[in-house]
């Protein structure tokens, strides 16, 4: 939490997204094993899974898997305008193969391009339902000249398997606090790289801290389905474990910082994630249920109600590059990766360190025989500890220290080695600790 | 609900209230039978009931009834100068029989009128003591020259009966709506002509219906003594069936919509007016327990304590004309009553369409291939559905419709059929058809 | 509560603190023992308590007694510029004995002044650690010259007692209201002396009054150590009997009324004084339990839990006189002294008026008949009988009558004699009064 970590780890976020970005993902394909080989090696600990084309889960069914080994598109000169291999966000996504002549006006149905963003290569996908495309610029788009034009794509649509990675920490409690993020858009780095940088630095602060409270489930996942899949195979135990979680998207750029509640709106996951933004960012857009479009639709659905809530920075659909090729790497920023690090690793903390404690002597503890109190009694000397007496009112066995943070109107990370001060004093006692032989 | 149909109801319901207009309504009296007969020419479901005087109801007794022959002043010339005849407010309610003459002087603590409002003849009742008394307009007033006056009431205070009508329409279930209106003021048209005449037409579009979920209780009464004796009779099965009652009074004007709450102030009664309130009028005046003056002070007394709440336009109390010679059938419309009719009928539907939905798959369901989704994602198609993602992510079988549609801020009356509509594809289960029959 | 009793009360309250204000108070020693006993010749009622050096209260120990005899600076050439007996804010609270002489510049470091208020002399205690010092006008300070001072500090800190005064009332329940203040500061008037003569007046006013339907327990404490010891010995039947409690301290002065809530923030003694000071004061200055600094602090940690509310003309350390010698006598006036008490005896009339009263009949009550209501309508009459209505309207036996008035806007002690009348007139049920016997 401290900057030089912090600024470290922006950078180191920044340059694996530079080496992802090239690649070609999607919500299958070799391009999700690509990334997830490259997040191996960042992180041994990856556990890659393949699940099968043609698998239900939940409502859903796996696709077939979409390889493209090339597309593009010549036009009536033999020029080829279009390609592929120079921008992936060309070809739309899950387009299936073609090889053909058509005419202008026959393309233009299968072209798509932004007239109010004229530069911009827009972001298509078609997963659900067989079709063709290809994306360009709106000023590429009005140079076309009518004639007879060349499509080649040469793709497969063909059973093969949905993948995704898993990390699992164990900590000191088999209860959980999870992470989500994503690994199936294309060449777009806040959405979606920021992402799974992020998440991957994330897990290396983790496995890198002496002491973990909660074990940890930090999962990279295409979006929707892959959540779905990873739901359809792990909700018992999820519900069973799962404290706190928090989806983790858009976390790349400098502009803003972003909340999106769970469905229920007051989990753990949404309190710590709104103290860490709080306390990290001080400012930020606080955005609602209603504004939602990512995992959270899974993870928050009725009956699977986990506590998860999304934080960002500049949110999906919030900023005028989302889905267009004009969301690249300059968009993003070691400063703005390391922004986000700073306010997940707060939401982290915040979950950890909410637990209960108890003030242990009736009345106000005499903190002076402890060297806990200045011995001498000014006008002012009273400010100096009031925070520990503050905090000292609240610590009442009910009221959990988060809770007792925002009261006080400090972080928790701030409070709780104060606490820990107490209860070396043997004034607090740490009722998470009495609790737990109970729980063995 | 379509505006041809309500503009035809307000119409009707607008001819309604000139025929009844003329009559000398009170509290009891051949006015209240004279008007119970025209009611039951409208609706043949009347049903008509009398409670004989010195009935006890409550802490109340049923008062004798009152019939008017004939009630005059005349001037020292001998002109007549007030006549019941020509206005029947000129003379006051439950006025006592009187046939005299007596100086100007000594006539003056008989009359009654509004020096604020000097055109207006004022509305005066002395119900339950023992008075004569005649209301002018205070430009009247002031004209009477000194001289002796000759003073005739040919009336009775003899017992009798105390008459109501009531509806009572079977629905699917005994569960009821309730609706409750008076029919015991003399020529007034906003406070009170258009309570019963909407009422009526609202008796006709529930019969219209094709199918009713609930059972419907409407009552045609004297205010207070009559709400009271109708409880007294009825407490009972009322506090067993009611889920939702409005109090229809008031509704005739287009200056404004009005909603007074029940003293609980969040019964289904009160959600169900305030949505319909929201969604057909946009604004109204919100009024507290304290602004009220009508029966719901005796259909929320303690231990009575029915969910009933306000539905008007213009409030009694709260327009100048109220209670004066000048609320006549000018000051009400076929558009205002259309208005009125409108809302009420919003508010029986939310009160009906208020069910318990559960979406029965986990995760988001794929729409896709029911064909509920376009089956291209591009920038803003996700816009089109989002209705629907909003409304099935908030179907988890506890929140009820109306709280659905409040949260995603439409009419329940457009939710519900796309609800329906979810239903119909299997995808969502409607918990009240699955709980009825563990109820029969 | 009428106010000429408050006057002739406040000019009391004002005339025994200027007969308090001379006397050296401290936590301990005999200057308490003096306030003690003039207290004690106001209020025959009180009982005084000693209890011994050393012993054990909760996490404290009750400190060694603090004698003063004699205390003064002398400069170089011999004039004694500064002397204990002129002012006892001179002498740091619990200063050792010293003779000596030495320079200015090591004199210094037992020198408190005020920069800020450079005409007034700081007070300053120093109970829990050994030290001595002297406390002067910053003007004075700076006139100091260099050479020679002789110190001399009769003073002797040796075991005795902790001394303080509680008046025990009987009422006809054994559950208690319950009154704190405080007296162990030297000369000051705001904080403290108002505190004592403001509870000696409440004392004095609830032994006149004919019957008391609560017990009351009124303490009169050295501030944190004395509630400390007070608490420690009588925490068991103070949870069982105590319903509410207000801490009385800074009621002197007529520039503000301020309120400072217990911890829970809604107990009683909140909604009580909180009630009395909007009746009473109109507008008031709300602290937050953040702003504590008084015996609250004990009475309200956790576990103790007591429902003690603070009520304060100019609050503790948000005045400017605040703990220094301009908190004088010129600083308090009849008129705030007796402002004060008339809140305080709101806040008592609030707490025991706090009943559950239950209309007994059905639907509202004929007032009519029973001579309540205006048995003639006209447009206006409702007014003059809308306030009792409305508190008919809350009497179903669960909203308390502090809750009841609140809700209709008026003071409590204005609706108490309107509900004694329904309870006459046999319409209403005193429930407290059902209740009682099988109390016993």
């Amino acid at each position: 939490m401290n900057s030089d970590a912090a600024r470290e780890s922006g950078q180191a976020a920044y340059n694996l997204a530079c080496e992802l970005f090239p690649i070609n993902r999607s919500i299958t394909g070799p391009g999700v094993r690509q990334t997830l080989a490259i997040l191996t090696r960042e992180m041994p600990e990856l556990t890659t899974h393949a699940v099968p084309s043609g698998t239900q889960a939940f409502d859903w069914v796996v696709p077939d898997e979409w390889e493209v080994r090339e597309a593009y598109i010549e036009d009536p000169e033999g020029n080829r305008i279009i390609d592929f291999k120079i921008n992936n966000l060309h070809l739309m996504g899950y387009s299936e193969p073609v090889n053909c002549e058509l005419p202008l006006d026959e393309l233009q149905a299968h072209l798509y391009s932004l007239p109010d963003q004229p530069d911009a290569i827009p972001y298509v996908t078609s997963y659900y339902s067989r079709r063709w495309g290809f994306c360009l610029s709106h000023h590429q788009r009005l140079s076309l000249k009518p004639g007879q034009y060349r499509v080649r794509i040469d793709a497969t649509l063909a059973p093969g398997s949905l993948n995704y990675g898993e990390v699992l920490i164990a900590g000191d409690s088999v209860e959980e606090l999870f992470l989500s993020t994503y690994i199936c858009h294309p060449s777009m780095a806040n959405n979606e790289l920021s992402g799974p940088v992020v998440a991957t630095e994330i897990v290396k602060w983790l496995i890198s801290r002496d002491r973990l409270p909660y074990s940890f489930r930090v999962v990279f996942i295409p979006e929707t389905i892959g959540s779905i899949c990873y739901l359809s195979h792990n909700l018992g135990v999820m519900k069973e474990r799962v404290r706190a979680g928090f989806n983790i998207t858009c976390v790349g750029d400098d502009r803003a910082y972003s909340f999106l509640p769970s469905r229920d709106g007051n989990t753990l996951a949404d309190r710590a994630a709104l103290h860490a933004l709080q306390h990290v960012a001080g400012e930020f857009e606080r955005y609602s249920w209603w504004d939602r479009g990512s995992d959270e639709r899974q993870y928050c659905a009725p009956d699977i109600d986990l506590p998860v809530a999304s934080i960002m920075r500049s949110k999906y659909g919030a900023y005028p590059e989302y889905h267009t090729s004009l969301d690249n790497l300059d968009l993003i920023s070691p400063a703005g990766l390391a922004g986000a690090i700073r306010v997940v690793q707060g939401a982290i903390l915040a979950a950890e360190q909410d637990r209960h404690f108890k003030i242990n002597v009736l009345g106000e503890p005499q903190l002076g025989k402890r060297g806990l109190y200045p011995t001498i009694s000014t006008k002012n000397s009273g400010e100096t500890v009031r925070l520990m007496m503050n905090v000292i009112s609240q610590l009442d066995g009910r009221t959990s220290l988060l809770e007792v943070s925002n009261r006080v109107g400090a972080a928790i990370w701030d409070i709780y080695p104060i606490v820990l001060k107490l209860v070396e004093a043997g004034l607090v006692d740490d009722l998470s600790l009495t609790v737990q032989p109970s729980n063995i």
